[in-house]
């Protein structure tokens, strides 16, 4: 058993998102699709004319062929707290591998809202809308949650101090406390993972994502619209549907 | 917004796991193993002869025919800390609907290892082992563990009562408070499940679960081997080990 | 070894689809459901209000809340021809359990299309229509497809007659051939399966599927819209797509 | 409707494998195995110490820890027969695009065995041996195999050219066509494909893999230990069983 270190305390209201290693682009996309009316084809065909290969993606995502754009691969690297990994993992069609509260000793990071972020919520379940808090309100969310992530990570410390298990000590932690993941994806399965955690006026279909996990999917959905300009072009115009 | 329920705060040590829905039986692997040989056959056919439907089971088990052990379906209602579901969740092969704390107030109960829980962690990464606490260490967990689980339910009221929305204010709940989910999958899945998620002697490989997560896999599994007999025998002949 | 059996050769069109085990109905959507909202409930809660169990269903099929509609499981007995087999294992989410070429010799039983199938193919790629053929070409059908299947058929006689295996032996034999399976899904699972493969005027998005598979889609269709009404009834309304 | 194409009919005896594309590598597997345990690295530290990250992946692969295993991606272009095709899609866990008879005209070429396949299957069910056809045996299986799949062509051609659309005449084709596909996995669904679809002294559990399916699979594994030679040493050293 090592011995638990002493650590600073820290409060963070932003999400870590790194794309690590990625192969994936709109060839990949062209190419998988022509198997199946071609058979062969050479790059040169792929790369030939950038109208008809456009053309192609919008009339795939439009119709729902979807496994076009499963023949590629992205991998992130994601520091969120615990309450957005919660939903992400939900996610079946995914690889994810997270730091283990079993394995080390989970370091003392917690995330706190950022001023701007809604705090009231109204509505009816489904269509929950969300405004703005008062200072006040404010003022009562980062201190209560402050002063209960210090008292449960003091709580942790004093198990592990005891030579308590982390498997055990842990309990106390909050989900408010910030984990890191690598999760590998292709971009049929972001694009189902965008459309039911990002909120946007394009969208055909209405989804009300949590502010949090919504941070992380704005993130990957910047990343890959780099990668694969015209698939994202294609999603966008599509109404954010997954095809 | 409907106001906070003032509730009496509960501490609990074990999991609730009730079959709700089973349609799983030894007949049903047998019928889609046999669609391959013969390609019809009766249910007087299945009936008939004991010991050659064992007989199947056992060699579809050794030779690791999974698919026949997917025609099944078996819904448990499980009630455990959020540190068990997140564990669980992990496993993609099932179907998961658990308790949301956007839409609800979540209840205080929270989880508090019982005497008899092992509380000291040995040996190294990958090979631990747990050994009994001393009734000091066991007194430091439970007394730890309750003020934390106090105080962070405290604040959480706290924000709920300033009208501050529920999943803002969940972000202090500890990984220790009990949630509920309904989960369905079929006997190849909890076969899979259980080879990971308990231990035992039989075991052709090794594994090493976090003891709260085993706890709900032993009752699935008590749960299974009732509806399907013949396939427990045979899961646990071979080394429990899913085919 | 055993003797090859001399079969009368046999043509069908038709497909055969029975439900050998169901465990899915409305009241398994909304136990799922509201275990996310209010965590605990009687069956008596589902019982009580029809009208507000309709209204739940259809609020979880239009935004798109797929999971509850996984808590149940239904296997199909299906006959078909193999190159119907071949676009419904394309279906990932979904348990399998075909008739075996390697393990039995198989009946020569084929697919000629009835007098009422479309046999001309028009328009363009993605949206091809199919329209009534001439006599003159239903009689070409008929002909060259029996005549292809009894000359393949006694080719692979002919070789299983001279000892040959039958997974060599079975390369002759044309995708018209039925076989038949053991397949087991949920209604999101089946939901899917049917938004792609049948094309109704309700359906939101188009689809094209081949005639053939469209005729097993409609038999399951049938026999899930009995056991589970009201999802059925969502499912329609709601332009057929899959939440 | 396109006229069709005159063909030369042709006969293999063999498979394509190309790897297309590729971000798979041994320093994936250690990212992802060491965020569970460390959270943070540099890739400094993956490189530093060979004989551990060798060990680390002995490890991950004896205790099956699968997910570290699943940060990366291979993309093959596959032509084989159809049957070959029609045991690989059992696997779900991969992506495929195939060429379809919907929208093209097939072409003639077709499998035919290569003289040292071994002809005559001996034994019983899930134990079958294959030995060594005779010289007669083999002409046999050629000429029978030519001749029908000649007349299956033949029928092909005279539907299309009476303007029968592709899907319906297709129907006559035999199973010994070859089509082509991409097929996109990651090295842990590819385990789990090799374990079932080779056949290894050094192999822990039996398979019993038609020999064609497994020159598909043989091709891919050289790809693949190219890529990820740890990885393929300890999948080889711990018995072949997928993690």
């Amino acid at each position: 058993m090592t011995e638990p270190h002493p650590m600073e305390i820290e409060f963070r209201s932003d999400v870590t998102v790194e794309l690590i290693r990625a192969a994936a682009s709109d060839a990949d996309v062209l190419f998988a699709a022509r198997v199946s009316t071609k058979g062969e084809q050479s790059l040169d065909d792929v790369h030939a004319d950038p109208a008809r290969s456009k053309g192609l993606i919008n009339y795939l995502m439009r119709d729902r062929h979807g496994t076009p754009f499963e023949h590629n691969s992205m991998t992130f690297y994601v520091q969120a707290p615990i309450f957005v990994f919660r939903e992400m993992m939900r996610h079946r069609i995914a690889s994810y591998n997270e730091e283990s509260g079993r394995y080390r000793q989970l370091r003392p990071v917690f995330y706190v809202p950022a001023p701007d972020r809604k705090l009231v919520q109204q509505g009816k379940p489904g269509h929950y809308e969300f405004v703005d808090g008062t200072p006040e309100q404010y003022k009562i969310v980062v201190e209560a949650t402050k002063r209960a992530c210090e008292e449960a990570y003091a709580a942790y410390l004093e198990m592990l101090n005891a030579g308590v298990a982390r498997e055990v000590a842990r309990g106390v932690l909050p989900v408010a406390i910030y984990s890191s993941a690598y999760v590998t994806l292709n971009a049929r399965s972001l694009m189902n993972f965008l459309s039911l955690r990002t909120r946007r006026e394009s969208s055909r279909f209405p989804s009300f994502p949590q502010r949090e996990i919504e941070m992380v999917a704005e993130r990957m959905e910047a990343e890959w619209a780099r990668l694969m300009p015209l698939t994202h072009e294609a999603f966008e115009a599509h109404g954010r549907v997954a095809p």
